[in-house]
């Protein structure tokens, strides 16, 4: 029984067509329409033909944003600029049948708990660093959902002062996110990059200001998990972008500091993502699954 | 059936006698065994007394501290000094039968969301604000605990930047606790007040330094709970303590506070709790009649 999974992300829309055993059988990635009027019709049209090149028993779609999946709509997305959008049933009438719908960091969660870097745990922080910072909870085994409006752990202050774009000041995303590293190094030396891979590469290459801006990005980040930490003892806290492999540079920074932030509470295991970009289309897999079960395990 | 649920606090140890639909039969209240070497088994000799003064058919008992309910072992007490305690086993062999066996803050989040303040709430937190502050989350109608390491929103570091008895920097613990806001009103003046009310009153009666340590408190809250808004998403925020029902000098200005710092996420409703010091054993008390129907409910 061939399941697929799509993940409509701010760029690219991914799919996998995966078998009952979550083996991969195909994948593909497309362009993600852009934002403007038509950009709903665009995105149902793409997940239509998407279906239609890879044929499966069950469909499960991630979007991003605020997405509230107990009514199946996508509250608000910034990105591809939607607002209230019914896309469980504009789906089902697009491609006559029921399609399960959820939210892409979510489905990048499940999916990494289930079958990825977090397999098992109980209790787990999804955190992608990518443009942006969204984060996901597993609490008892489950994506915690707070109806849509949970995992916001880019929009928190951590104390650096700078404006966010949501309107806040101080917030994760503004300083620690893979693009403000980037923005941060040009603004700090005048200088382009490609993007905080290549800000990392100037770290490793020893560059003072390239670390200045790093440091700053670990040090925001330690704090966000001290928090998580404190207040959700996750057992594993599951590091996931383009950032997340680099061990000696991230994730072992991270773990140094969190140890030296933390007294009494339990030190949360830090591993790279397992899924990689795929992980939300994993998860949009295994949501279809789950709700074919009559699970609730989202 | 009656039900005994009894919460051994760091002051008072506290039992609630209730019936099948939770209605209050009687109530008791003795002082907690100080710290010390016999600090075990005196605890389990008074609950053995309350479990003689009070029959019922099914019995749960709180404990402060580190508390691994699914070993059901009491990991940690500061106040208590114990460590790694297996209370639900001992409390068998003293009582002659099986007991649910929790954590007093888990236990009043649980007692808050079926029966009390966040009546019906899918995802809640409870905030009782008294010498330390410990919180406790709901997520998706069910206590999280995080193998015991779950809630303490009182060890995250909110900026202030004085030191914890913890150890660490910053705590909100430090600045909004009852005990911190009469320490600091005494630091500031040299005046000593009976606990956080007096400070309370002394800001109704328009008292300028006492205003400042109330505002810092109220400051520091409002840090807290927007990351709490952020990450966790509640609909609901049940406040607890001697001090909760104080809505002008605390409610208010945190939703006000709490209103002007977010900017996209949900802000939850703040309410008063409703079980006041009672909370903890009407939890213990549905703890045990969960566990009796092997709920997982908590």
């Amino acid at each position: 029984m061939p399941v697929l999974g799509v993940d409509v992300g701010g760029t690219a829309t991914k799919a996998v067509l995966v078998d009952d055993a979550g083996a991969v059988l195909d994948v593909r990635s497309r362009p993600t329409p852009r934002r403007g009027p038509s950009v709903v019709p665009e995105v149902l049209d793409l997940v239509a033909e998407l279906a239609w090149e890879l044929p499966a028993e069950r469909i499960g779609v991630a979007v991003p944003g605020i997405v509230d999946e107990r009514r199946g709509v996508g509250v608000f997305s910034e990105n591809l600029g939607w607002h209230d959008v019914p896309f469980k049933d504009l789906l089902a009438d697009r491609l006559g049948r029921t399609v399960a719908f959820t939210h892409d960091v979510r489905a990048g969660a499940l999916a990494e708990n289930r079958i990825g870097g977090g397999r098992g745990a109980h209790t787990m922080l999804f955190l992608p660093l990518g443009t942006g910072i969204a984060a996901a909870l597993v609490t008892g085994g489950r994506v915690h959902d707070g109806d849509g409006y949970a995992g916001e752990l880019g929009h928190v202050d951590v104390g650096h002062g700078e404006p966010c774009l949501c309107g806040g000041t101080g917030c994760l995303e503004a300083i620690a996110s893979a693009s403000a590293i980037a923005r941060r190094y040009t603004a700090l030396t005048g200088r382009e990059v490609c993007g905080a891979v290549d800000v990392a590469r100037r770290v490793e290459a020893g560059e003072p200001e390239a670390a200045a801006v790093w440091d700053d990005a670990v040090e925001a980040l330690v704090t966000a998990l001290a928090w998580t930490a404190s207040v959700l003892a996750p057992e594993v806290v599951v590091v996931g972008g383009g950032l997340s492999g680099a061990n000696g540079l991230l994730l072992d920074p991270l773990a140094k500091g969190l140890s030296a932030r933390l007294t009494f509470q339990r030190e949360p295991r830090l591993v790279p993502a397992a899924l990689g970009g795929l992980a939300g289309c994993h998860g949009a897999a295994l949501a279809a699954i789950a709700d074919h079960r009559g699970e609730p395990c989202r």
